[in-house]
């Protein structure tokens, strides 16, 4: 059986890291741009932030959607997400990547399909159809 | 009850859109910078993208987390995150905002606890201690 998505959203959380890596957004942006470089996306731009006392947020826009994290240095845990769209990356790689760059002793995700084309569809009851689709702006 | 945990995120999913808003992408980011307001987001940086042919990505970085947008005008669909961190921050608010500003006519959500406490400290076997953290880095 194959359903039709737009997206593919992994929501992982990450516990038990190592909690110097978790504060160094340097090394954390590297990670994460090279975890979307293995997944074979294509980087549109990086933007990572370390707070005060600790802690880093970052975002890697993809053309294929976004890879995210925020980790808290303090409790060792790592909010993860990679979004992905098209059939040529594959956010499990991404994930895997992140999971041993971070020295995680254990993981959960969810994976949640974004835009199912058969709900689309009904909700707009059939008058999509993408293939005539035009736009003027 | 009251659960501690980290970050609260909102998967948004915005049906039957305004198809030719959904693709212009300096309206996007308008709109989602002014979410980021609206819910009290203290905002880093805005990164916004417009594909060719169609469809606009695009983040929010805010010192309480993030959002993103990813949009397909051919489909009147738009896959929004709203992930927040902290008590000032109501991710609910921006969700509403752009519920109007995309003319939304179906949404549907999920709200996703990120980092809850007791998980953190049962599978660090109790060894997290967040009060005595310290960080060489």
């Amino acid at each position: 059986m194959k359903i039709e998505q737009l997206g593919r959203h992994i929501l992982a959380e990450f516990y038990n890291c190592d909690k110097e890596l978790l504060n160094d957004h340097k090394l954390i942006e590297k990670f994460m741009v090279e975890a979307a470089q293995e997944a074979k996306a294509t980087i549109v731009k990086s933007v990572f932030h370390l707070f005060n006392p600790w802690g880093v947020s970052g975002v890697v826009v993809i053309q294929e959607s976004h890879l995210t994290i925020h980790t808290w240095p303090e409790y060792g845990y790592a909010a993860v997400d990679f979004f992905t769209c098209g059939n040529e990356v594959n956010p499990w790689v991404a994930f895997q990547y992140m999971k041993e760059k971070l020295k995680s002793e254990i993981t959960e995700t969810t994976e949640v399909p974004r835009g199912l084309v058969d709900k689309i569809k009904l909700y707009s009851k059939n008058q999509v159809n993408p293939t005539n689709f035009k736009t003027s702006v």
